[in-house]
């Protein structure tokens, strides 16, 4: 099958190997010459402009945009959906807000062309492992690249479907799957990175207080010198907490039981924000995952006006003077 | 090699079943009759008393006990530390407070007892997956042991060792790991809930959202209504939240989207509070595993006193009554 | 001075009582007649419609809009802007969002009228202590309806100005304060309310503590019974918490110390939540605030989903029955 | 009356002073003689030894101990406990853990001792304003030293008692309250700072999204440049925020708007902590006076493990590289 790519990032060059793996065939374009040239060594058909793009593309036309999320991707869907003709399809890969999701579809709808969004997780192990896709927008468009979705995702491999799933349908025990109309697929990517954040967190403070167990700050009888790497290991067979998540950072423990390359500074990104607004619309509470935010947001700060407000209080009402120590 | 163990409950037994599997002999006490002997059908020596549990084992002796923690445990281990004989070695496998493994250690050390505290993750998979083991305490008698270890542990599997472990000796590769002295692995298992409980959460919290995205409270062009128990299976594939718990959450929802034979009560043990209290003796910030925590509380109440407080105030400065929708 | 007041709900009435105490006169108009008629017996001039109150007021004109946030507010701020003339100035007293009021003031000022964001806090408390205005848009009209707000603040009473506040200029220590440009004064408004939504959870989550000090759960020479209505009012007198929400509180529980009017269900406004908004696009760590908000959204369920998804967890890994009793 | 007072720190000495103002007469020692000579020239009568302490004051003595809480207090009361007589009073003013006062009560009970735990508020403004104390133990001694805490007390002043209290009997109009059996002093003060630690956080937060609306992550028609010191003064007026707290945040930012002066350090003493675990015995949330004390923990370090873990897991599944820029 044929599809269109646009955005040769590390995410979407991956996308396009996979594919081309798979047997299908994928024209691509990029704004960066170098890179879409080095794709066409690997076999890939290289379009040099949107125009040649949408030529080398066969109606009905798949194109997938995999670009920064926010203007840089708005403008190349306004800019496909100028060229597209109607029964094309449109397909945003990226991280997107879901609600502009929404707006998008309708728009190109007007148009008589399809959207899907798609949010795909797998980073820069998608490429062996495949992409988890959660797929949102027009059923008929959804099952006509079916071809393109399997290829994709990671499949059955060696993991079992849950037990009573027996009678049901749909591709999620592939890997992938259409989770409802337009924005549906990045919502339901947004809550799996809201998720991870929550994940990581959890894992984050609890390596933390193993590795403060040696703390001078406890009495001498009481501190213990663990091995963070070691514990890592052991966690990864029959514990409760066996998770990828775990499996990495046993990985980097094991290299560095400091992290000494690591200064802390954390990003964060679009997702884990939206989350925390989503979670606030719907009135749900959602303390761990809007703390695993905030732990993002304190760790890129040396120190918050907030905490100097705390200073100032105790010293107009105890007289207490700042300590450097703790 | 023998092994003693005190305590047949599901747990106890389950560990019995697998050393048997592993041909080591057990002498097992129950202080319910008919639990013992029904272990004793299936092959291990039962003892009619504490006394006789003695006499059955050579010596050194290796008594595991797996009993409730906290005052059964505790009188447990007193009255064993009263019958046995230098050398003998007696050994915590439930759920402990770290504190009490240091304190048992050092007076049943004065009695040439050896003590060692193991933390035991697993459940009701452990007789078929292997209990993740992680011990504290005396050397010598950690590795005198091994062969019990091993047998009970996860072993290997087909879980390669992680990247950069080339070289560590160890046997958290197996899935047991000697983390420290007495009280290390009862520290190690309570971190071990604490993350837990972080990441039960942090799913929770999310499932929550996704379950609320067809909420009547939110604009009807942005309801989306999702099947969790195909977006927890799709996860399950390819995705950065891949673990045991979202495995367990699969199936969970795919018996029933509603989870409707669940209230929503949600006990809690030690672990969890244990761990937040070592936060705090550390200085160690520790949001989400506290939350995960507090949440559990608020799941028990109807409502909290804390919130007619705030009902209260908002009718003496607004004169807001209160409204029982949301 | 003369000012027009649209809406004559509580506030809107109050503060139209406050002026005219003061010798300023007041239009107003409310959709409901026997409201309107109402205040124009305590010595209002009504109007019956909008366009009669455009004719009453002499320009230029100051309408305040005290309205609930939203679409009324929008409204009626479209209706006034198509029938008042350039050099009039609209005022909005209620909760609006603070991007609503840039873009107000923005498409307003197209047509020569002038946009004020007045944050008005003082509750049912204000006719008689004075209402702390919280100002934002053109300094021009600021100055102009000077008069109004002087009349509607507290005065300075009997609370000196801060120290090191020599010199200062504005009108601050007169309990009104031009914080900034169009949308500064809902943005300090909804800061307010969001530092209140904190404080009443500490109060909250304290008072839950000493009420719970009695709890039979804790070991029976540990509880402590406790009177929450005196150590409320001890409190009130040179302690670190006193405060005007501290003196409300201490009220209810001189009234009812089990507080038994109330269920606990408690509302919240959208000056919370959009402070979280606020934090969230600027990066700030607001883990307080954001937990107030939260527990009110908690204290609308009888139980939530997630706390469903960890009993289900916990069964799957734990054959964990949930428990009633906590 | 007569009281002995052991430790001549700005607390200690501050409430000699109080008393002295009010014709008590003080007996006061301190290992410092010093400290103690400069109190002696004020008026009170020096010690210089606790047996010359002892012989100084007339049966039944009352002797308050103001020292730092732990192992100081608890050996001065030890060596005080070997001196006095039956019928004696030893009061602990200090910020000792409730729990300690049970045992202690108790075991000065066995030689005829009367112990009493009060908590004191009031910082460096009691000597002024008086303190607020929260009183527990046994109710004829605190009967017996009615006179004291009354001259410590604040008193009635102008604050009015609140509605609803007509009929109550007791002191705590005068701000000052026997709570309840030992150690309900000592457990209400804890409270008093736990609330305080919430409110102040809740106060650092908001002051802290004022501050950073003007941040240029914010799109540029969405800053806004805002005076929090004219805010914090405003908010003193008419506002629901109104509290001592409030006015001493006025008070630093009239001096300096950036408090440069803070390099946002913030220590934190045992009662926030207990406060925490208080909750945690009773199984009640608390979640914002856990998050205040949170934040305090990690104001004090450049960066946590728990951040480093985060970024190696990033680098793990996403290759991301860590950016120093937020």
């Amino acid at each position: 099958m044929q599809l269109g790519m646009v955005g040769l990032g590390r995410m979407g060059a991956n996308i396009v190997r996979r594919l081309m793996r798979a047997d299908h065939s994928c024209v691509v374009f990029d704004a960066n010459p170098a890179t879409r040239e080095a794709l066409g060594r690997e076999g890939a058909e290289v379009a040099a402009s949107v125009a040649e793009f949408r030529q080398r593309l066969a109606a009905p036309r798949a194109v997938w945009v995999m670009l920064p999320a926010g203007e840089v991707t708005e403008s190349m869907i306004g800019e496909l959906a100028g060229i597209l003709e109607p029964g094309d399809t449109i397909i945003d890969g990226g991280n997107s807000f879901w609600k502009d999701d929404i707006r998008r579809a309708g728009a190109l709808s007007a148009k008589g062309l399809t959207y899907l969004d798609i949010g795909t997780s797998g980073g820069v192990w998608g490429l062996e492992r495949g992409y988890c896709l959660m797929i949102g927008g027009d059923k008929g468009a959804v099952e006509r690249l079916d071809p393109i979705f399997c290829a994709l995702a990671p499949g059955r491999g060696d993991i079992p479907a849950s037990r009573h799933r027996e009678g049901r349908a749909g591709t999620a025990e592939e890997g992938y799957l259409h989770c409802g109309p337009s924005g549906a697929g990045h919502y339901v990517k947004m809550i799996h990175n809201g998720i991870e954040y929550g994940m990581m967190q959890a894992f984050a403070e609890g390596f933390d207080i193993l590795n403060n167990a040696a703390s001078e700050r406890l009495p001498a009888d009481q501190r213990l010198t663990l091995d963070v790497a070691d514990i890592a290991e052991v966690w990864r067979r029959g514990s409760v907490v066996t998770s990828w998540l775990l499996d990495l950072t046993a990985e980097a423990l094991a290299e560095d039981g400091r992290l000494s390359a690591f200064s802390g500074h954390v990003a964060d990104s679009g997702e884990g924000r939206w989350t925390v607004e989503a979670a606030i619309e719907q009135a749900t509470p959602a303390e761990v995952l809007t703390s695993a935010l905030y732990t993002r947001f304190r760790s890129r700060q040396d120190h918050t006006f907030a905490e100097k407000i705390l200073s100032a209080m105790r010293k107009g009402f105890g007289g207490h003077q700042e300590q450097k120590s703790s």
